[in-house]
Order: C-alpha cells, then sequence, then structure tokens
C-alpha cells in the first residue's frame, strides 16, 4: 500500500467520518440481529454469536480510539446547533463509554449471558433460587457500575441515565406518588363497578394471515407506516429495529384466538418506528439519529397503540373494514362493543397483557424494588415475598407462583436496571403530548374522526424531528410547555373509564 | 480505557484472530447485500450503499493494517497442514490485495459504476457506442491491474487467477479448442436432424407457490439443502451466498409460464450451496472457507441442476411428484417427454438461457473477444462486428441488435474481465468429477436411480471439504486422477444428444 497523504479536513469533518463508521457498523450489527430474529436458519446461530461479538468489539474500538479523544477534545462546533448538540452527546456517550475498563464490560458480558441462562431455567422451573445468585451479581454490578460512572444523589441515577438521559431518581419518586395516589382510588372504583360487558369477542377466530393484513393496513393509512422505507415480519418476541430512518423493521406475533396481541403490538411498534422515521435526515449515521430516551420513544408507541388504537373513535372510524377483515369477530358487535372490549380493566399478574390502568403499577412495583435492592435495603433472598406483598397491595392478586411473579420479565436477568420506569414515564408523556397537540388548530377535530395528519406533522416537528439533539426535558417542555408529570395521564383514565365503567 | 497488557499469544494465534475480525466483517457485508436484494424496502438504499462502503473500507483496512505483514511474515505453521495452508492462501491474498494503490482502487470503483451505469442505458436505448467509451477504460483498468499484479506470459493470466487460482491462458486456450473441435461437429449434427419435439409444455401454467415448493423439495430430498441451514428467497437475479456454512441463502425466480428458470436455478444455486455447506468446520472464519475457485464452484452448480437434474432417471423418479405438483404440465406427458423437452438443444442469442450443447460456444466467443480487446488486436469500436461474426460461425445466429449481443452481460460494465472462461472449465469439470465418482462403489447405481446420497458423500470428501486449503488443480488431480480437460465432457454431450436426437 503506497502512503498517501490524507487530504487536511477540520477535526469536526473528521470527527463526522469516524462517527458515520462507527453507525455503519452498528446498522450492520442490528441486521445481525434482526436478521437472527427473523429469518436466519436456526444451525447459523453459534457463529452469527461470533460474528456480532466482533462487530460490537470493532465498533467500541473505532468509538474509543485515541484519536477520538483528540478529536473529542479539539473539535469547534462554530454557529451550527446541530454540529453543537452533535459534540454534546458524542462527549457524553464517549465518556460513559471510557469510564468503564474493559475487564468490567467483559465481566459484565459474561455476568449477564450466565444470569440470562439462569433465568431462562428459574422460569421453567419455578425455582427462584436458581436465579438469586444470578440477580445478587447484577445487582453487585449495577452498584459497581453506578460508581465508574459517579452520581450526585443516588446510584440509581446513574442506571437511569443511560435509558432515560437526565432524569433523577428523585423526580421518578415524585411522579410516581402522585400518579400512585390520584389512580389507585380509580381502579378501586372501576373493580368495584362490576363489569357485564363480553370478553370471549377477543378470542375469536382470526387468521394470521388476515391479522396481518388489517394491522398493516391501518399501520400504513392511520398511522403512515410506508412499504417503502419499513417492513413487518414475525417474531417471538415483537420488536421495532431500523438501520436508518428509511430502512424500519417492525415485527409482531400471531395468535389466531387472541387478535389484540398482533393488532395493538403492531400498531405500538408502529409508534417506535414512525419516530425513527421522523427524525431529521441531517441527523444520519451520527449518534444523535436515535430516539431521545426510551421514555420518548414510549410515548410514541403508547400514542398509537393505546391513545388512538383504544380510542372510541378509531374504532368507529374502522369497524366496519375490521368486520370485513374479521367476519367471525365481528358478528352481532358493533364499534362499541369492541371499543369496550379491548378496553377491558382487570388487575391481573402479568406486566405485558395490563390495561392502560393497571400497567403503571406493575412499573412503580419493579421501580420500588429495584431501589430497594441497590440501596440493600431489601436482600434478594426476601425478593419473591416483597413482590407478592406488593403485588396485593396495589392491585389485590397474588401470584400462585415465582414464574407468574417475580420471574416473569427478561430485564434483571440481562442487566437492564433501571429500564423499568421508562415504560411509565412514556405512557404519561404520551397524554401529555397528544393533550398539548390538540392545542394546535384542527388537531382535537381530526383526533375525533380519528383522522392523525396533522398530529403526525406536529409529533414531526416537535418530537421526531431532534433524535438525540435534544434532550427528553427539552422536548417535553417544548413541546408541551412544561415538564413531564402525571396530571393529563391521570384525567385521560378518568375520563376514559369513568365513561366506559358508567363511574359517577 | 485501562491499559491492560495483552496475553502473550503466538503470531498465528493473533494471524488468526485478525482474520477472524476479517472474515466476520465480510459476513455482516455479505448479510446487507443479501438483505439489499432481498428483503430491503427500497427508500434505504442511499444510505445502504454507504453502510456498505464503510464496511468494505474497513474490511480492507484490517487486512492491510501494518501488523498483518509482520504477522504474516513471522507466523509458523507448525506440522499443521491445515495452518500451512492459511498461511499460503492469505499470505497470496494479502500480496494481491497490498499491491494495489488506494488510488487505483478507488478510481476503479468510480470507473465501474460508471460504466455500470452506462451499460444499462446502452443496452436500453440499444446504444452499444454509449457504452463503447467506458469499455475501453475498463480494459485499461484491466491492463494496469495485470500490470500491478505481475505475470509470466500474459496480462490475461494476472486476471484470470482472481478467479480460478493457478489457471493459465495457454492452457484455457488448448482445453477450449480441444472442446470447440469437438463439439461443433456434434452441434452440427444435432441442428441437421431436426427436431418433432413439442416444446410448448414447457409454457404451460405452474403457479410461482407450486414451483418454489416442488424446487425447495427436491432440493431438500435429492441434493440434500436443508433449512436448518439455509433459506430459499426471491430475487432480481438469482445467487447463493453464505456467512458460515450453516448459514446460506439460496434466490430464485419464477416465471408462471415457464418453469425452467426456477426449478433448474433452485438446483443450481442448490449446488453452490452444498459445496459451502461441505467446507470443513475447521476453515471457519478464515479467507480457507469459501470454494476453491469459480470454476469448482461452477462444476458444483452444474452438476446438481444439469447432469443429475435434466438426467433421465430424474425425471422418472420425480415425474409422478411433479404431476402433482403441475398438473396441467404434466397432462398427457410422461417422464420421457419431459426429459426431453427440459433438454431441448438450439443454438441461440442469449448465454444464460443456452443449453449444454450451445452454451459453451457463447463462453469461447468472450474469451477470445476479452483476449483481442486486451491485447489490443482488437479495438473496442469494432467489437460488435466481431461479435457477430463469431455468432454466425459459431451457432449460425446473428444478434439483431447489440442488446441481444454483445451487450447482453452484466460482467464487462463491473470490469469482471477474466470471470468468463470459469463457467466452461465448471462445465468440464463437473462431468469429469462425476465419472471419477462413477468409480467408486455403488455411486453409479445409485446415481442410475436418481439417488445421490454416496454420491454427495463423495463431493464432501474429494472437493468441499478443503475450501481454497487446496488449489483446484490439487483439487481436480486428486479427485479424478488427471488434469482438467475436455474429453469427458465431450464424451457426455455425444451419448446424451446422440440418444435424444436419435444421432447414428
Amino acid at each position: 500500500m503506497t502512503s498517501v497523504p490524507e487530504p487536511k479536513v477540520s477535526d469536526l469533518a473528521e470527527l463526522k467520518r469516524r462517527l458515520h463508521q462507527v453507525s455503519d457498523l452498528s446498522a450492520a450489527a442490528g441486521l445481525m440481529s434482526w436478521d437472527q430474529e427473523t429469518q436466519m436458519p436456526p444451525d447459523a446461530a453459534r457463529v452469527r454469536g461470533l460474528q456480532m461479538a466482533t462487530l460490537a468489539g470493532l465498533s467500541h474500538e473505532l468509538f474509543t480510539a485515541p484519536r477520538m479523544n483528540e478529536l473529542l477534545a479539539q473539535a469547534e462546533p462554530g454557529s451550527d446547533e446541530t454540529d453543537a448538540a452533535l459534540l454534546r452527546v458524542t462527549r457524553r456517550d464517549h465518556a460513559r463509554a471510557t469510564r468503564l475498563p474493559t475487564e468490567f464490560v467483559e465481566e459484565r458480558a459474561r455476568a449477564s449471558s450466565e444470569a440470562h441462562h439462569a433465568w431462562i431455567d428459574a422460569r421453567k422451573d419455578n425455582d427462584f433460587a436458581h436465579f438469586a445468585p444470578h440477580l445478587e451479581k447484577m445487582m453487585d454490578l449495577a452498584r459497581r457500575y453506578a460508581d465508574l460512572q459517579g452520581f450526585d444523589d443516588h446510584p440509581y441515577d446513574a442506571l437511569l441515565d443511560d435509558y432515560e438521559p437526565g432524569m433523577k431518581v428523585s423526580q421518578v419518586r415524585a411522579i410516581f406518588a402522585d400518579l400512585r395516589d390520584r389512580t389507585l382510588p380509580l381502579l378501586r372504583r372501576i373493580v368495584a363497578a362490576g363489569d357485564a360487558t363480553d370478553y370471549s369477542v377477543l378470542s375469536r377466530p382470526f387468521p394470521a394471515a388476515a391479522q396481518r393484513q388489517f394491522g398493516l393496513k391501518i399501520a400504513g393509512e392511520a398511522f403512515g407506516l410506508n412499504p417503502s422505507f419499513s417492513r413487518l415480519d414475525e417474531s417471538a418476541h415483537p420488536f421495532q429495529t431500523n438501520f436508518s430512518r428509511d430502512d424500519i423493521r417492525v415485527t409482531t406475533r400471531f395468535d389466531e384466538r387472541y387478535f389484540p396481541m398482533s393488532l395493538f403490538g403492531t400498531w405500538h411498534e408502529t409508534g417506535h418506528a414512525m419516530y425513527e422515521h421522523g427524525i431529521s435526515a441531517r441527523l444520519e449515521r451520527t449518534p444523535l439519529s436515535r430516539g431521545a430516551s426510551l421514555g420518548v420513544h414510549e410515548s410514541q408507541s403508547r400514542m398509537f397503540e393505546n391513545l388512538l388504537g383504544r380510542s372510541r373513535p378509531f374504532w368507529q372510524r374502522h369497524f366496519a373494514e375490521f368486520a370485513q377483515a374479521a367476519p367471525e369477530v365481528a358478528r352481532g358487535q358493533d364499534a362499541e362493543s369492541l371499543y369496550r372490549a379491548v378496553n377491558r380493566v382487570r388487575p391481573d399478574l402479568i406486566r405485558v397483557e395490563a390495561d392502560e390502568v393497571t400497567y403503571n403499577f406493575h412499573i412503580m412495583l419493579r421501580f420500588e424494588l429495584e431501589l430497594a435492592l441497590l440501596e440493600g435495603t431489601l436482600a434478594v433472598r426476601d425478593l419473591p415475598e416483597a413482590w407478592n406483598a406488593r403485588m396485593g397491595e396495589f392491585l389485590g392478586v397474588t401470584p400462585p407462583d415465582d414464574t407468574r411473579g417475580v420471574l416473569q420479565d427478561i430485564h434483571w436477568s440481562a442487566g437492564l436496571i433501571g429500564y423499568f420506569p421508562t415504560y411509565t414515564l412514556g405512557n404519561l408523556l404520551s397524554v401529555q403530548l397528544l393533550e398539548a397537540a390538540k392545542g394546535d388548530a384542527g388537531i382535537a377535530e381530526e383526533v375525533e374522526r380519528a383522522e392523525y395528519s396533522r398530529l403526525r406533522g406536529w409529533l414531526v416537528q416537535n418530537v421526531h424531528r431532534y433524535g438525540r439533539s435534544r434532550t427528553p426535558h427539552e422536548i417535553t417542555v417544548g413541546a408541551t410547555g412544561k415538564p413531564l408529570g402525571a396530571d393529563a395521564y391521570v384525567k385521560y383514565l378518568e375520563d376514559k373509564y369513568s365513561d366506559i365503567y358508567g363511574l359517577s
């Protein structure tokens, strides 16, 4: 190879070139992962694991190379606001990546792989004791991670910061307490009111191919998901991933005797998809070209799934089409009966099957227990008991076994501690955003007709386009005029479910 | 990042680790390319191009890094034969990669991208003059490439060596002359014999889904393609690619009024697939874990497609099943009539549609013209005339336009000069291998019953498992006892087509 003098470019230009490389490697790794979940022949798994590890290693090497330090220290953003945001976010990511010694990263990767396998077995055998030492290890690693990253008030802040940048445990505590105090009475009133709705309609047969066609048609016509930049596949666990804003992959799963799983699942992932698709093309192939946080992401998926997809106008508008797609389900039904069926409130054991009213209690429970475990005020061996007690207190149900209790979620086995609160933060933000959007000309009227083109434009303008160039807090305040809180969500629940359950 | 002293490993171990990285990056690039052809939403194309360029660049950087030079110079293979082959092949690849200055690689990438677009337009408009300057440029680059790589006898040797390592233009000339002299008379006799077969059966309707099912079933049962390590998708241009020996992707295309395209296409790609699947797992993630050459690869695809898939025993065995899959096609037909229909010999214009007898004349024509262009004895502007003259001489047909003549193939526009001969070398090798295999106990009898399990075992043992650890010549001599020649192929054609066309 002859040696060619490199053309002189600015530090910022070189930084961007290197960030493009890191982004492109991540895209390749993302494609490998999507392919593994949706397309790959089973025997390919072992080598695919090695290939993905190589890509992760190379990406980390590129991002933490010595030259990256120099460029991040020297690069000047000039007057461009996006360049300034790029430097700010990249410096933050880089600091967080370089604070972790290689040994720690490797130890954590090994431990979470072992914990994940132990969790699978423990769940299968309903044997919490088998998982307990691994959870202790994951908690120990979480404490060490917090120490390595540093924090002012609480080690949990350092964990939360990965998923919800800028959010503090003190704020989450205050918001959750408010939410709990104001929605627990509502839940008690709903349960007391009784329920004469016939929910058997939800388990009438609806062939998978027809579910797919109807779900995708609505995702396209109502929510804007277009095959020119996206595709829908089947996977064991539904997800959204993307390799650019115009290369979006959504997955779902089908139960022919429980259609809400695929329909609301598809529209949920469509919310994530449209967020990523709405990010400004100017941010392409940089660390800014992702959603601002898990909470902001979840606000978009929950808006399409619940606030729109489970709304009365939506079923009024789409009932005829639904009846064509699923004649057996629709027989003897109308828009109103289906609207009520898909909005059943029922305190139960499993988070991922929970309704809008009970869902957040599942999250609050996990948040409280994570905090107690991290602080050491709760021992891992006492966790099942604490879990079951809190379930009784919040939802009035007691898990008959740990598989349907403390072992139900994958998150802790993967070391994802600090992740759960973002689900509820997203729920709260979804309503706060929708209420703010309705203040704009014409949007409230359109939403009442289950038309969303102006709303989608508003979301792109006020949320999507920024990617990570604004913080979740900046986006929230910019779009809604106030910080995140429970007010809008509480009012939404009270209005919707007082009506459905005939509460006075 | 704290600095950790690297554990002391041998140069060979470090070399392998780096080669695994290069291989894993290639796998990721391969997946991106497969995804682009079979799955990707259309709007994703632009960014995907940038991402693939990054992966190619990083892969080249890793492979030509200064440390690679040291390791290749210092590594000791010990007594392990595979390690010795790994060093030999990697040194060869590395030397060929590092002989090309970056400017040359970039110039060639630009020129071939421009040539490719010009070719598409020229083909659409039947305008060779539009493509001519680009072909001149590609020929100029081919000459410079040969000079950079170096050669003893003929610049074409340096080109051929990329596709058929070790093969010389002098050998190809001798083999092709022999083949031409011995099959042109056969072709003349076939044409003179006339043909009363009813070929309209080939264009009877056969729904794509049923073609797919039948094609895949045979690919599995007869040829060993198993969904545990492979999958079949649709693409505009059929191909085989793989990201490990257990992660193989085959594509085909369907014409509901011409079923041979998808069936023989699927079995052709299955031959490529089974070669890659048969490579020893010991060679995994190294430069040895690929087919030995394009010619050896083509010998496997042609064996399944033609020597087996277009054989009389094959159609005798599978006719009943075929008739079930395609009742409209099979009506009034039997195994013998279908066998004859799929073996039609007809001199015609288009290479990719050519039969076993005429196909090699398309290749010989291209080889002669490539040589003349490279040597400068033929000017690009005179190429169409030379092409058409040779078509008349070999096949007795004259292209009515350049689109169906000199502009029909993609290869020259992509700079793939020296590639064409491997198609015919593969055809010759396919028969030479099959005849050698039939000398092994039981194989000839099985093949007569259209059972191929022993044959497939023989191919793994004598061809597949070596990957690139043996040269094409070593594999040929090891498996068949002699160097590659035209004898077996000529005898095969004479026997088969004398019978079909009733030649005395």
